[in-house]
């Protein structure tokens, strides 16, 4: 006699008559839930039947063939099948997918604001051409032009607004000019709430790499890992260069110089430091997130602080981890 | 005697003595305006002394060396020139450079809005992927998630809330994908705002190109020649591939066919047309453009809606020009 699961129930076969098989017992799962918990249902087949087998390649055949004309069974079959497909691809959506969406929003976010405010710059400084070459800030920038007018900003430089080589705009053709400059300004409100939001998500799933990375490069890691699971996996060299692939594959074809580092290129111990060391900064740099990464993973202790505290002790290099 | 002007005033050099010149008369500007009336100066001169002839170049040489010594004079020459750049630059802006500004600001935030709107999708699909595979128009899409939640979505898709594949997001997990299609529904109203300003401004300018081209493809032609009055002068040929630019080049240089229409490609007429007749459509329509914005320049009469009457009994095509 030979035991048979799937994901419709437990099977219990009988091939000792004519070696036909024939069923003789079966338990179904009403619904996914029973399935996931089969290991319940096969252990109560096993305590009513005695000297159940597994099925062998060529029973498992026979099995195949006995269900073939029993349309029912493969309509149920592949229902559940779908059913099942479903809930995980549901349940496949967590932190880490979270994390992923919301970095990438933050970094389109960004290519998004610089593209216009390059337009926007252009546009002003047919106004106010003096303001807008003294502000290098995109950010502060558009918030000035947003809180005072020509004249005033024109102040601040010490420069006479009738000195000014800008035009004079009337109402109607600076209304275009502000609403561009508010759309921006609030572009910029968006990244900074996503931020938290990835930072939140952070805190959840991975405490330790963000302490030593901080948000925006910790999420740029898992997002290019593909999840901190992948990126828990890598080893530290990988995790140095993530990020730096065309450089890499350059190297390899072309015998070019190898890439020092990847997405932690923007880690405050590497943009601090000269660039003869920072090689050999991200190597170790990237052994720690390699650890951190793991321990996120499994859930260990917060080791993040103490990490980042040997590698300011290493260097001698004193430097804080910004958002 | 000589008379000789510049955008200091105008002076009256005696050579009768030696050959050398004396300075026997002058009249000062006193600004830029007195400049810009120069001709009447010139005639006060000319009433006060008899037989005043222009300076050849052997005199201007010599004007040029009695100045040499009047440090006074180049300080002053140099203060008034720089004060007539300024506000020549000043001047400079113009319907023209405002209508491409605003051109200018409309594509780049269509271009903005979708890479946003792709990453909205991306990240939604999390979610709610039917509906967002269902909707295939970007702004319908955003109004939508922003009008009604999952469940109401679902339903107008015929699909129950329970057979989504999307995951259950939280409202915590929810806040920023609604927050981001928030600023990208205020990048389209922005955009809506932009072109009904570029609208106004070109009926000033040029409502006849508007007739009979609309508002987006008029400001593009405008803002590619760099103004009205160049596109003005521009033969229709060149006005039908405007914006195509790397195809003439490209056929230019290895014999490859020719472009048949650049930025006009998107008029009603050409993308309403079988392929065949394109070609053909943009010239006619070219010429019809070439022609309205000579006199849209010159300031001549309405003639932008018998134009497009013409285009459309030649080709039996019924068209509109929106926006």
């Amino acid at each position: 006699m030979y035991i048979y699961t799937n994901i419709i129930g437990v099977f219990v076969f009988d091939d000792r008559i004519d070696g036909e098989l024939t069923l003789i017992d079966n338990l179904l799962f009403n619904n996914l839930e029973e399935y996931k918990k089969k290991d319940e249902f096969i252990a109560k087949i096993r305590a009513k039947h005695k000297n159940l087998a597994e099925p062998d390649e060529k029973i498992l055949r026979k099995i195949l063939s006995y269900y073939k004309n029993k349309s029912d069974f493969f309509k149920n079959f592949y229902a559940r099948n779908l059913e099942l497909t479903k809930s995980e691809i549901k349940e496949s959506v967590n932190y880490d997918t979270l994390i992923s969406q919301s970095i990438n929003s933050i970094d389109e976010l960004e290519k998004v604001i610089n593209l216009l405010v390059k337009k926007l710059r252009e546009w002003y400084e047919l106004y106010n051409p003096e303001f807008s070459r003294s502000v290098k800030n995109h950010k502060d920038f558009v918030e000035s032009i947003l809180k005072s007018d020509k004249d005033e900003l024109l102040k601040e430089l010490k420069i006479n607004s009738d000195d000014s080589v800008g035009a004079d705009l009337n109402n109607e053709e600076l209304e275009p000019i502000k609403k561009l400059s508010w759309e921006i300004y609030e572009l910029y409100e968006l990244r900074k709430n996503q931020l938290e939001y990835t930072s939140r998500l952070m805190d959840n799933l991975c405490s330790n790499t963000k302490a030593l990375c901080g948000t925006l490069i910790g999420a740029r890691l898992i997002a290019h890992a593909g999840s901190l699971k992948r990126l828990s996996k890598m080893p530290a060299s990988t995790i140095q260069i993530l990020g730096a692939e065309t450089a890499l594959f350059r190297h390899i074809k072309t015998g070019s110089k190898p890439p020092k580092h990847g997405i932690i290129i923007n880690h405050p111990l590497i943009a601090q430091s000269n660039q003869k060391m920072s090689g050999k900064i991200a190597r170790v740099l990237a052994n720690k997130i390699a650890i951190a990464a793991k321990i996120d993973y499994f859930k260990g202790s917060s080791i993040g602080e103490k990490l980042l505290l040997s590698l300011e002790t290493r260097f001698g290099i004193k430097f804080e981890v910004k958002c």
